[in-house]
């Protein structure tokens, strides 16, 4: 399982939760990236810890003011970038403009999406993996492997052939990534149950512990 | 063949070409239809031509000022929607949300694509069919079908089963839509080859006569 | 004072409120204006009531699919346009474009804003007139003349010299008109009040009633 | 003169950039400023040189994926962001909450501008400055200046009072920027002149020679 911990615009300490991220990562052997705020890629990756941005542009060099250029967040030290996250959506055209510049700068791709039907929309860009966010469980607590089960064996079963499905949306327990893995997820967004949680290590622990 | 006019923002009358197209359609038993703006729709559809609106909004009923509303158009005579023409590119969940709410009213849809992988993507969402419309060709007068006749192939391959394939940009000629349906096309969008053209007419029965 | 009845949406019959907004407007001799889904602007228009857009674009003739035509809506008997409302906010670059649009068609436009800042922004755009909605009292039936009169006056104080300023969200009554005249307003924005009630022509007369 | 130089998504070096121009800076005792990818903040603000972000969101801490959070910027070491650049126009209503945003996290704002009527509606959300670029100048090497000084003089006209106005397009010598001074402007947003040149030092110091 592929654990994907999104700090979105949060007040956490982004180092302070790469840190961990990266030493129960280490402990664990379990994959574990964080995507912080792009400002914050640089710090981020130097913990060590895989650091993977929220987002990324489909452009290339040029004059592109206020682009997320996929150079610049490579150069920082991503190694991917979450793409069409519900919080972000983009056009169709700049997806697949976004996991192609992407891919030339060595970077992976994450393509959210809010139910199966894009989810199979979403995994013929071939990017490295789709997410599949029912939006109305996002920051609920109520993880989607519980609410609605069929969403994630439905996207499983709707991906393109050989591209990989995450599930996010209210997953805050390590039942709820083990009950995600058995409906044929292979990894997992999480976002609040981590980012604000009184105590991050003890949360990440507790996520990734049935791995 | 399924020959689609998108009249864009010309400024054509597009009463006159919905006329001209309506009666080339009865004298050649070919489908043809004339997508004009959305506030032309009503009068387009009085004409009796089959008529597509050149965009539709995935909302419902409800507060949503300056959309285009499904119901709306349905009741002013339209039969489809276009989206995601390269000139109103819309966000993934735009584009599922709009195919939805078309469905409801009993409207088709033909979702616009740049390239084969996102028409892999778009008919997905199980579109009435897609388009496939190299943006680098629209108005060029140059057909896809003879500039790059493997994206009119690969499309035809990409696309889901059962979503027939159209192909656009650069269209002309009888001998254009004779080629694009050679290539696997089951229809052809249109735009200032006839609305732009001295004598409509003669434009379109030109290129409807080799089907 | 200037009525302006906003349809978005909603599942009424556009033809019905046109028909009864003109009579009201004839019979109290009050300027009431319908602004109804595009697609309806023709069948609203031939009624008689003076007719608005809830949106134009800020392009001109040309290869522009999708777009809500100046020219077109003129064509179809719109009056004017509303632009940037709440439900459809637009960039600042399009305000523009789209103020000069509607000129060049002679269409009137209606800058729609959120607060007195963006109020003194739109006016400068030169709008037939600007409306101020807080959106968060919109479709809530708490009148902005009292939930919050301080926006009305410091709208009407910050808007350019000559740009009248309307007031828009929660009117419901006749009150929160002669209210909203009060604090210098010279028209309203309505929507649900109206178009959700019951009888329509008894909510327009009880709403205009105070004029 | 408050000199900004926009590194865009230019494949320049934005740590040599910033190095030379912190150096000019202090050589010449001008007010010069570097903006950068989001992801390069961090090692620009770190040579020491004045460090701007190329864009800001209008949000708070919270649930926003891929933003571009104010605090976040300001902790990486920027001093204030640009806003509404030509190559990413906002709505209005989000320049109005960037400019708020900012402000909040310490940051001055520069909202960028087509025309003069646009500057007086930016102007009047408060930013610390605006910037006239007339987009079909930017790049080419003709300075808005020369090309079309009315735009400059009308610009500072228009503007609310207090608000600096800069100017932008076409400015690659230290004479345009003399004559963007002589116009009324108090700076200058310059980008390929500079950052693309083979000698940045050499271009950059030619550029404030005259200042």
């Amino acid at each position: 399982m592929f654990v994907v911990l999104n700090l979105k615009a949060y007040p956490c300490d982004p180092v302070e939760i790469a840190t961990v991220a990266g030493e129960v990562a280490e402990e664990t052997g379990v994959r574990i990236a964080v995507a912080p705020q792009t400002a914050d890629i640089e710090s981020v990756a130097s913990t060590g810890v895989e650091t993977w941005a929220q987002h990324v542009s489909g452009v290339g060099h040029g004059s592109h003011t206020g682009s997320t250029l996929a150079a610049a967040i490579a150069r920082a030290g991503a190694s991917g970038a979450l793409l069409n996250h519900s919080e972000r959506r983009l056009r169709l055209a700049d997806i697949d403009a976004g996991v192609r510049a992407a891919k030339r700068a060595g970077l992976g791709t994450i393509v959210c999406a809010n139910n199966p039907r894009q989810v199979a929309a979403a995994s013929r860009l071939a990017p490295a993996a789709v997410a599949v966010e029912p939006p109305e469980l996002i920051g609920t607590g109520t993880p989607v492997s519980k609410a609605d089960p069929d969403v994630v064996t439905e996207s499983v079963r709707a991906a393109a052939e050989g591209v990989p499905v995450l599930c996010g949306a209210g997953i805050s327990t390590g039942a709820d990534v083990a009950a995600a893995a058995d409906l044929g997820a292979e990894g997992v967004l999480l976002a609040s149950g981590v980012a604000k949680a009184d105590d991050p290590r003890a949360a990440l622990e507790a996520l990734v512990e049935p791995l």
